[in-house]
């Protein structure tokens, strides 16, 4: 797929067939991940895959248990503090290798949503799943195979963005 | 160009040919930028787009000043405050609006570099270009038509960065 019309037709995701995600699939998404830019190179990003009773675990976490357990796989994004070097740039990377996960997914005919809800339990969730104190979640995917397509991608205008140089 | 091969092949470029950025260039690009996500889809980011003297302006705020007058534009990037829900999952949206960015010059046969360090001097930017106290600014995109391609593009393993779920 193009890169400029997979972003333009890139979708939230919320309803899923029962279909499995391949370990296939999972390596390139995780793969295109790997591949985000990141200052000074740090790659402060971990990655975590859940399937199965263990993804369903999380759904006590957030009001959008559906997403969870409709979901074929949860893919768990942290930052790893112990690889920290600036906050708020560590942060702008792991959005730039979220959203690499994104468009693989979108192009492999998969659907994925980025919850953000979730990461307000960050903590719990770190505590339920046995995590060490380094690593600070920050948003899981809810994957698998699309359903229904139901987002309208609503944009703001672009004369609404720009900033006159 | 194919997704998963523009995020494999995409490198920071920091040596760039004298040749023009067209204006249709740069609306794909914000173009792209803006179709990124966002937490409750707020679309934080605001862009400015800088050439010539007011480009060139803006070397005194970094150490990479060759970065600035060597590139034929600057795309500054920021978040609009008065929009922000929530600063951390906003600084995530952005840097998948700028991923979005970058993966668009790629694939237009451009090439940018993500200055992360002039960030530092945000506020003395914002000042010096007059805006906003709404603003804080986020990074700068140095773009152009690649001369050299440099990066090696160097990535942990993917076993590195998995939790094993």
């Amino acid at each position: 797929m193009d890169i400029f019309e997979g972003i333009k037709t890139r979708r939230s995701i919320r309803k899923f067939s029962s279909e499995e995600v391949s370990a296939e699939a999972i390596a390139n998404i995780l793969e295109a991940g790997r591949w985000a830019p990141s200052g000074k190179n740090n790659q402060p990003w971990k990655f975590m895959v859940l399937a199965k009773e263990k993804k369903d675990a999380l759904a006590e976490f957030t009001k959008y248990s559906f997403l969870v357990k409709g979901a074929n796989k949860l893919i768990l994004i942290f930052l790893d503090k112990d690889i920290s070097y600036h906050y708020q740039k560590d942060l702008l990377a792991i959005g730039a290798a979220i959203e690499n996960m994104l468009l693989c997914i979108h192009s492999l005919g998969l659907g994925a949503c980025w919850m953000g809800e979730i990461r307000n339990q960050g903590s719990d969730i770190i505590k339920a799943l046995g995590l060490g104190e380094n690593l600070e979640f920050e948003a899981a995917l809810a994957l698998g195979k699309p359903s229904l397509i139901s987002g309208q991608g609503r944009r703001k205008d672009l004369k609404d963005l720009i900033i006159d140089g």
